[in-house]
């Protein structure tokens, strides 16, 4: 009597919760349950842009996956998918055997989203895990090391191409860190350069505009630089070439402009948007009962203003949790419920002591919203490791 | 009435060394002294290769001038000096007026000798200044950052040109920081290189072969690869070319090959060997009484053996030291004693818990050693600052 195969591919917000739901309610004897992840750890995305600013360390922003499921009830490989195969249920993988599935849950992330800007691609760096925030990290210090040689004004210029949230978050941790890196080159810091260049006429397009005014002006009052209706056209390594030819001089270019979904996908033949697929009420892929995609690979509508929820942690998470309870249902024959999103809000950190956010309907700012943007940073973990990796990761 | 102007160019050990003899005995009234460095800080040459390995922070290698020097009794002045005019006794800077002078102790330190290399100058690091060595960590840090993202073996390799003093003491840093980096990029610690190529058939040229023995086989314990008889032809950026054509790929290149003198020295007229003049028994340049030359810039004689001796902070520590007094008798009109070098021995450092030295004559190794190193080092922050630097540097 074999037992059903569940294959989870990412170990991110979603892939991780569903994991730990199903290990939760299912007994050995119900399913076998694979998760399959690039890295031995799981990363916090959510708090990349601190590494990736150098002011918190990036270990800090993971956790090893063995330490937080339940391995006798999780098989747990590490390797990279390098397909789907959906007419023979299996999973290709790059250094093991390939794996059959009867379900597949579909977590894998999403891609930077360029737009096709020239040069972005191979010169700019990307908020997306651990090895690429410390690459900017290490990137941004070596190139502050050199100035007091070469004493170019570039090698102290940081551009960051978007100010959405991601953007807007890095560029206040940036300014958190930026004392201590002049000290630590011999730099006076009025010398340093940081340069926010958002294509859309508004910082944080979407956002409230009274919580918008408050993070520009404490940005502001920093030294950043925002450059709004600004599409760059060009990031050559050593500029970008914002449109209407102004070439900003500046060795460090960290592109948070947009993401898109994974590659995989679109080479699986699911139907799919630029690598995101449109999830039914039961987030299955259109025409696939047995394959499910969650995260930022997933579009799940909003139905009052009918476009996509933004790809969050938040929705991830929700997914996951849905799905570990959903794919016990199905499992056992019982009655599915749909996936309804439950909004709580959004905060954005200006750094360590400074936020912006809507909770519950609900705007605040300052200290109140970086305590609150810290309290939601705190529910991940708990829900991940319980108060052993609160405590683990020094957070209580 | 004017007093004589004593200008002393380099706050190295002997300039300092220097300005700090003549603000001990002289009375206000008998010269003016003037000490000109292009930075703020004195900083430990002999201690460098910590920092550069970034088993130390560049901190602990530096010392505030101002914070060491009578500033009643010697006027400092931050700047980088352009020319010397020795017809009209007057010293040219970047950015302050001339200096004129009565006597000039001119103590500029040296230049990397790169032996005419190919690429060496433009793509090798060399470990000579605060600023140099701080860009050598953090440009490894940035290759070592780069490894997980594309898997490329010279990423982590280093090379170190020349397996003198300097190039041992740094290998031997390197290899106490390596398990270190390795943790903090997550790679093994085995698959890092680090090669150490000597043109001349030993490592330590002229050192007592048991210790270089011990040093050799220790290093290589810890996974050094050393190439002696080996020349560098060609420093690409990427790789190295050895004689006879063997490519070595390294994305970091640290070049300890040689040092020679000061361009300054050559510009200025005064006859010189690459910018190293053979001073006389009075530390005085030939034909030029008032100018008296220590340190790297300076060769002074080992009778027995008839060659120079190397420079190190030992002699230039001792000629400041001499000239310090001497020239306080210059003023005064009391008879001159002449220079006599008084080689205490040396001792390489093969990271924290390892050396190698023979002092006064008897060697030591393991243990011994690096503690002799370590307070030799303790020596040099006692006589810049007496117990409160040492205090102050937390070395008690």
């Amino acid at each position: 009597m074999s037992r059903p195969k569940i294959v989870i591919l990412g170990a991110g917000y979603g892939g991780l919760m569903t994991a730990k739901g199903l290990a939760k309610e299912l007994n050995y004897n119900e399913a076998e349950i694979t998760l399959v992840n690039q890295n031995s750890y799981h990363y916090f995305t959510t708090e990349l842009h601190k590494p990736a600013a150098g002011t918190s360390h990036h270990d800090h922003a993971r956790v090893s996956i063995s330490s937080i499921i339940n391995k006798r009830k999780v098989n747990f490989i590490q390797d990279r998918v390098t397909s789907i195969d959906i007419e023979k249920k299996t999973v290709h993988l790059d250094q093991h055997d390939p794996l059959a599935y009867d379900y597949l849950v579909v977590g894998l992330g999403s891609a930077p989203e360029t737009f096709g800007i020239e040069g972005l691609l191979e010169n700019a760096f990307f908020i997306r895990s651990i090895n690429s925030v410390r690459m900017i990290r290490e990137h941004m210090e070596y190139m502050f090391s050199r100035y007091q040689t070469e004493k170019k004004e570039e090698l102290i210029t940081i551009v960051v191409g978007g100010a959405g949230f991601t953007g807007i978050e890095y560029v206040g941790e940036l300014v958190d860190r930026m004392p201590e890196l002049c000290r630590e080159y011999d730099i006076p810091l009025e010398k340093v350069r940081i340069v926010n260049i958002e294509a859309a006429p508004t910082v944080l397009p979407g956002f409230d505009q009274e919580l918008v005014d408050y993070a520009v002006k404490y940005l502001e009052s920093k030294g950043v630089e925002f450059k709004i209706s600004t599409p760059i056209e060009k990031c050559t390594g050593e500029s970008v070439i914002v449109k209407g030819g102004e070439e900003i001089r500046a060795s460090t270019v960290v592109w948070t402009g947009g993401v898109r979904g994974n590659r995989l996908i679109e080479e699986a033949g699911i139907e799919n948007m630029r690598g995101r697929v449109k999830v039914d009420q039961y987030l299955r892929a259109p025409g696939h009962d047995n394959i499910f995609v969650i995260g930022d690979s997933s579009l799940v509508i909003n139905e009052e203003i009918n476009r996509p929820y933004p790809p969050t942690a938040q929705i991830s998470t929700q997914q996951g949790q849905y799905l570990g309870r959903s794919l016990v249902a199905t499992l056992r024959g019982n009655e599915l419920k749909t996936f309804q999103f439950d909004n709580k809000g959004t905060i954005a950190s200006l750094g360590k002591k400074e936020a912006i956010g809507i909770v519950w309907g609900k705007k605040y700012y300052g200290w109140t919203a970086s305590w609150l943007k810290r309290a939601t940073d705190l529910r991940w973990l708990f829900l991940l490791g319980g108060v052993s990796l609160l405590l683990r990761k020094g957070r209580l």
